[in-house]
């Protein structure tokens, strides 16, 4: 295993000693490994709180700032955060208007959110209510989940719900709003090699030189199946055609196309891959309104790349637009 | 060789099919494979003009837009474009106050914009100037390239002299600009894995299990020396001491340290090396005033990063401050 780290021990605290470094508008609580707004609780707005594994940055951390979230707990790679990190990133981002958690849908995280939302609520007296993302048609169950998995959704309601929160929109409004933008979000992945978690030391599986695995989880659990791979364009049919089966009809109503690496994709090939889905989209008749196109919710290094499409309605749309400063996402500021 | 392309022939084509389908700011003259800015040249400014070999996404391409490029050339994967596209670049963006060619320093890119610079002046008249990016420390001279080669620091530059085109600074000081972030840089590199590229099908190079090549260059060229791996704080010493023995004094002048990603090395331990970095450079003395950590300047899925640092005074640092809308850098707009 070669990674630039100084022990499988050091690479969270590691990064999260970075994040502070090089982020002054960030502030990380070590303790608790906990990244949050260095401006503090905002009076009056609904906390976004986030977290999850890490290893797939840049989320969540990487979206904490104005327009998105407010505090994110990173735990182990691939690890669920404790709920005593859940509990301190609450109550420190609570602002008097309530919290919501952004959980992706895996057992441990799940669980431990609603431990910390108890906790908080006890303590601290702070309402907390939640959303589960589970955009992933993958797969119905897996290694990691009871149900469908939390995958690229998470950074696009992230946004949206972030820009709700900045509007003063209340605890109710922007868990309603959430459960829209889950509702009608869809994801598939794909990966060409597996990653190496740092602690195990091992590639998660191994792929034959010529195969692909559709449907990968974020942790390198299984998908659907192995296929030979063959050119871009049949990949992209492989993606995209399994999204706009399941994808909410909605006359007319266009969409926000998120085509993401697993992190060892380059974006020459990131754009390639966009290239076909907007074709295949055209073709379909379904009009991308927005686009996003990067690493942006990864596993390690795994070499692969998911789509995501989100059916938007103005309202969306125009949280989409609205100025976001994180060091992963930023525009209009 | 397993990558989500179609072909060999259509990764670069198809990559700028993407970029434009997902960038409505941006405009694609395919013909001559130039990215360009949507809204046209801009009458009165400066136009820039940068490019190269693909495969370093977002460099250039992605850097084109208000307050950085008005153009990038595509040539196919790590090969320099011809003059006929730098010519048509040229030509594109002159608002009748001149262009600056941002060339990197390989031999290739260096011949082919100087013969497009003559032929816009005698075709269009058009008033080039250009500056060659020298700031990688590793080598004097290396396979590609006479002196040193272009590498981290001309994501800075192009960042920076974009800022000051925008506030329509002429030709002369642009030029002048150009070379004064490119004399108070340093960069050096490092590779943990070879990249393939898609004409050739196998890794360029072979590394052992526990090595690393240390002084890289963007397209797995070879650098100083090949050493054994070992923690990352000692590799970031190994790539910021001679970038630090190098970089020009300026009594106490504060630096902007850029940490990039050669491609397949994850965020989080990009953010590893930043924080060993920041470290180092506090212990020696030199105060870091902005910070860029990401893929900016890639080899395909090469694993491996960079530390770029740049003497910054005040005047650089407000540019660097300014608004910029482009794919792969956006912020203050």
């Amino acid at each position: 295993m070669k990674k630039l780290i100084n022990s499988p021990e050091q690479v969270v605290p590691d990064a999260l000693r970075g994040m502070a470094a090089a982020h002054p508008d960030l502030r990380v609580d070590h303790e608790n490994r906990v990244v949050l707004r260095a401006s503090g609780a905002v009076e009056g707005k609904v906390g976004l709180v986030s977290g999850g594994g890490s290893g797939h940055e840049p989320m969540h951390g990487g979206f904490v700032g104005h327009g998105m979230l407010d505090a994110a707990c990173a735990g182990e790679v691939f690890t669920s955060p404790t709920p005593d990190q859940m509990q301190a990133a609450t109550l420190a981002v609570s602002g008097g208007a309530g919290v919501l958690h952004i959980v992706k849908n895996y057992t441990g995280d799940v669980m431990n959110f609603e431990m910390a939302a108890e906790l908080a609520a006890a303590e601290g007296d702070v309402e907390v209510r939640s959303v589960v993302v589970d955009d992933d048609v993958a797969v119905q169950d897996s290694l990691y989940t009871a149900g469908r998995r939390g995958v690229g959704a998470t950074v696009l309601l992230e946004k949206i719900v972030g820009a709700a929160a900045e509007e003063r929109r209340d605890l109710a409004a922007c868990e309603e709003l959430a459960k829209k933008v889950n509702g009608n979000a869809r994801s598939m992945g794909m990966a060409l090699t597996s990653c190496v978690v740092p602690a195990a030391g091992v590639p998660t599986f191994e792929l034959g030189d010529d195969e692909f695995e559709l449907g990968i989880g974020i942790h390198g659990e299984p998908g659907r199946e192995r296929r030979r791979l063959g050119p871009l364009r049949e990949v992209a049919e492989q993606l995209v055609e399994p999204v706009l089966q399941d994808l909410p009809a909605a006359d007319g109503a266009p969409v926000v196309a998120f085509v993401n690496s697993m992190g060892g994709t380059p974006l020459i090939e990131l754009y390639g891959l966009y290239a076909e889905v907007a074709a295949i989209c055209e073709k379909a008749g379904v009009s991308i309104a927005r686009s996003l196109v990067g690493p942006y919710i990864t596993s390690l290094e795994m070499a692969g790349a998911s789509v995501t499409l989100l059916r938007a309605d103005d309202d969306l749309l125009s949280l989409w637009d609205a100025p976001v400063s994180t060091p992963g996402l930023r525009w209009g500021m």
